[in-house]
């Protein structure tokens, strides 16, 4: 159905596939003055993309992003933003023997039943060469969100496998290939990535992600909850299998005297409901944690059955990643971002009227 | 904003505050010629319920659900199913004091930052009273699912505090007041409770839904994925603070190799996927986790401040839920139910003249 | 499908048949603080009831709206408003013989083929009685636009059959059962309406709306409109077969010189463009024409079919109106305000930011 | 806000400016297996394309279709279609002195309102080239209603200035190129318009919409009625100020006895309705009529104001049409076949298990 769109108000869809001629999106709903140019996507797709480590796929993509329209003159003009990525080291042929067999923990088989026909060179729409345009999408959210409100959003990775950080130290995040917090791992990670990936297996990633001055009051009660619609932004993503706020799942053995937030005029005590209450932000930072699961294209065989329903076996010869989270955190960041402006003009909408009669208790620090 | 709807094609719109006249839900939607009476709410609305037992809330609510449109003759029509629960039990005089502080852990303070009024009686529009008209609404879904495709949806608790079945039947589940699926630990859950009661405190939840029967294919990539909208669905429940696809969190530490499900003619060899791959159901059982924190609410003085910004004690003597995750299992069943149906009639508005080509691998059992 | 509802902000969902126990409405998205009470509803229903005058059906409804969430204290409070009305004089068994055949002009034929199965009672979901709930939603607009932003939204009966006004005086229209302009011809149209009636045909009626007071800038290109939508409001409503904006058809054998309404630092020299510019209001009156064909319920017989698809006649003994354009004007002036209301707040979603380049032309009187 | 896109589930989202780098559409929710190829758009966007007779805007566009997406070896596979045009004759020079004044009876005015800036050239957003990419949207929309339903969707001028068919021959309209349906008029249209273009004015058009072979049953009540919908497409395109569907305005000044379409065993009598009756169709066909404005590009000097509010006078010497409404109709067929297939879409979506209890009434020919 009609479902490559996000959004609400800022409103994304994507298109393409992973070895199509092209993947793009339109942004439409953008307010109209926000300086844009071609140059500002570059660096999160560069902290998003393959190639760049032997940690990662070798798929080399120049991703350029070409602006098609919505912009004059280096600024938005409220009409709908197009962007364009040609895809250019799109290898086809790596993908000709899995066009008749499924390969296991893919969409292949469940695209077949959905649609009946399915593009199989690189995975097609189901590749995760899709994130590309959130994150190009994200970047003007980010931009936005900056710009208006002075909200930083930012993401790390805070588990691979069952390692997990002994210290946490957000400036060291971009200064390694992990997105890890803390820089006296980086070379265990490095062995543990390299066995990995000699091994032909795969691991698992737990991204965390942060949005920094958010104030109070965003968030649609009751179905369009800020932390309802961050979840399914989150689960969307291509391997994503859980999605926490604030305390996640560790609120289950917690006691309510010890998981509530007590507030006093300096502020809140604690976060362990991650910045939302009730759906709406509370003007602490927005806390997410988000789990990625091992990718399941693998140089290990394994057993599937073919299109004709017989018995086969499946191995991996294609450029992939063997932890599909360490790229992860600019795609959970954009998802945030996309979701956070498209409730502050949300919250506008219906609210732009509203005199607060609520006394503000600080936030405190992320 | 005008966010009180969910879903897409089986639209539920609900309305009403905790301690208003009333509270409904207009289903808009549904397909014609689907028997419908107003008995058949009773079962899911009680299951629901409080003061049942000593371990819930002492609020007695009638839940009579009074069909207002979209039936004729026993029958819907296609129309709008209009569905009313008048509100009995409102002792409004409880809450009187608590418009004047914020109750840390509520929607207190967000909504008054958000809207600039609120209606502190019972919560208003934040009270999980409303998820009252998510169980009547779901209950049409999951006679559509069951009367069309088969579908069963169930669920259980499967922790409390630290508290883990150590055996699993479902067929003990519905026999407890805890929705707990080991018979055996009847007595010390009841022994906890109590203990809890007396304390003043609560505890938190997780609960586990499935759906059996779901055939492959349903589900829109890519942000209308069935698991995004699982997520925003159980996400949007008051009290959640996570959620799990199949492995969930766990499959951070597996290895690809292990997670991945095999497939052969005779079936899937696992199901850590949780029944959806690529955001498109595979015919295997949906399996979802969700964590609900401990209440809030309690007898036990906390910290906060009041509308006039001082700090101040804030003590609750209302009737509460000592652990509201109990009386949750129903809720994430509708909203499971009515995900399910909504991705049905999704489907088969772009796919009906689909043609599979796809062989099937049987999904298995839950 | 799940259309009744109405607007993307403001988002009102209808439900209720003709002789159900009740028609009812959700309003999604209304501002908090907005004053609100039962009484606010009672003018614009009675302009719009029946049985007031021998010209109109004789079916007496009280229309007493039941305000059931979304109030606090007698101001909105942000969440829904769900209204309540409950059908009082529904003699179902006027309808019974109608069961078994397909009025020639109704929807019986149309709702049995797409439904397979339909409420006969009063034409059900297809009743104009769903007006009533439009009104009822209007009356929350018209309050919010006229205090936040001092519009005005008015209508008038343009044409009866082929009488139309010889002079216009707004002043006239509500002094009238008519909502005609010119005081000199309700003899006439008395005269008409008492012959039609005994003739037990029907007549069609124009009907004009206009709002006064709508800023420049309200309206979304390209496909949200402002003329677009108001030509689908005004479209969903019962019995209407054409919508003009400005000149309207007439604008066919205009001269683009004639046409185009010239500018000056006074104001603009015409309104042939009805308010509207490229989908966004220009500042002037926003100047809206509705057909409506006259009522298919005759007391002369026609030609039909049965259900079973045999020949037969059909007589309405019941309760109709002659002229049904006739009580339109509230309905016309709903959907327009309904349709303002909606792009007030979409407006300022995308463009609160916006600080207006552009100078003000005066937009003239209306 | 994020209105550029049209539809429910076969939704279509445009983009671009009038001498932007591209134009463009995204088609989301087509089902999949719909053979396309570049080829398929070229016929109807020639019927639309300016250039080819004197009577039309001299700007010479190639619109080459390039398929970027949702297309693998020439079938959609149900995943989003992304089509981009590229803009290669935009002449920005022309369009340099209209940045500082407000064209009359243009979108200048109001965009600037709106916005706080726009895109002057060619009119930006607001230009009519926008409607190439609902002709290539629709060329999909037809390929798939002809090839699953036998679906037809023409149109015709129906009326320039105050010139009328004499005679109607559908098989003329194609043969001339103002779309006429009377062949013996061409050689007086072609007189009319030589005049008009010489004389520097413009003139109004009428375009009337046909589809012969919609099956009754489609059409969503109460707010997503077929006529609503086909009337926001209509109104949404460029210069378009009314919209009728049947006898439209004609039918004020009808009986209801006249009006309302006997039905036999042998089928309707009449067709009135334009095969529209509660909304949803009725099996005859569906008959629209849509009024063009004349354009207010005129090279005659016209009164306005620049954007610093003095008076001043605009003339218009870039390449428009003398009569935009002659190069309408596969627009106004493209819209009406968006509507329809979306409306297929979402009828079987809700109603695919209904088994029809209607006898069905041949609805005759167009």
């Amino acid at each position: 159905m009609s479902d490559n769109s996000f959004g609400r108000l800022l409103r994304v869809t994507t298109f393409g596939e992973s070895h199509g001629p092209a993947i793009g999106c339109v942004v439409d709903g953008c307010p109209p003055g926000i300086a844009l140019a071609p140059g500002d996507f570059a660096h999160d797709l560069s902290r998003r993309a393959t190639g760049k480590t032997r940690h990662t796929s070798q798929r080399h993509e120049a991703d350029e992003v070409e602006i098609l329209s919505g912009v004059f003159e280096g600024r938005t003009t409220g009409t709908p933003i197009a962007l364009l990525v040609r895809n250019t080291d799109a290898r086809s042929k790596d993908y000709a023997n899995i066009a008749s067999q499924f390969r296991p923990g893919h969409a292949d088989y469940t695209y077949l039943h959905k649609y009946g026909i399915r593009d199989p060179r690189g995975g097609g729409r189901s590749s995760a060469r899709e994130t590309t345009m959130r994150v190009a999408a994200g970047v003007i959210a980010r931009k936005w969100l900056a710009e208006r409100h002075g909200i930083r959003v930012r993401a790390c990775v805070s588990q691979v496998a069952d390692l997990r950080p002994r210290g946490f130290d957000w400036d060291a995040v971009e200064a390694n290939p992990f997105f890890w917090p803390d820089a006296s791992q980086v070379p265990e990670l490095e062995t543990f990535m390299d066995a990995l990936r000699k091994s032909g297996d795969s691991a698992g990633a737990r991204v965390h992600v942060q949005a920094l001055g958010v104030p109070p009051g965003w968030g649609e009660p009751v179905y369009g909850k800020l932390d309802a619609e961050i979840a399914a932004g989150m689960m969307s993503i291509n391997a994503v299998k859980g999605v926490e706020i604030g305390a996640g799942f560790a609120s289950v053995a917690q006691k309510g005297s010890e998981h509530r937030d007590l507030m006093s005029p300096d502020g809140f005590a604690s976060n362990h409901a991650g910045g939302i209450l009730g759906g709406i932000s509370s003007g602490q930072p927005i806390e997410v944690s988000v789990a990625f699961k091992p990718t399941s294209s693998l140089r290990l065989p394994g057993a599937t059955v073919d299109t004709a329903g017989q018995a086969t076996q499946v191995v991996t010869t294609g450029r992939h990643d063997p932890c599909v989270g360490l790229r992860a955190p600019p795609i959970c960041e954009a998802m945030l971002a996309l979701v956070l402006m498209d409730h502050a003009l949300r919250h506008r909408a219906q609210n732009a009227d509203v005199v607060s009669l609520a006394p503000t208790v600080p936030g405190g620090r992320g």
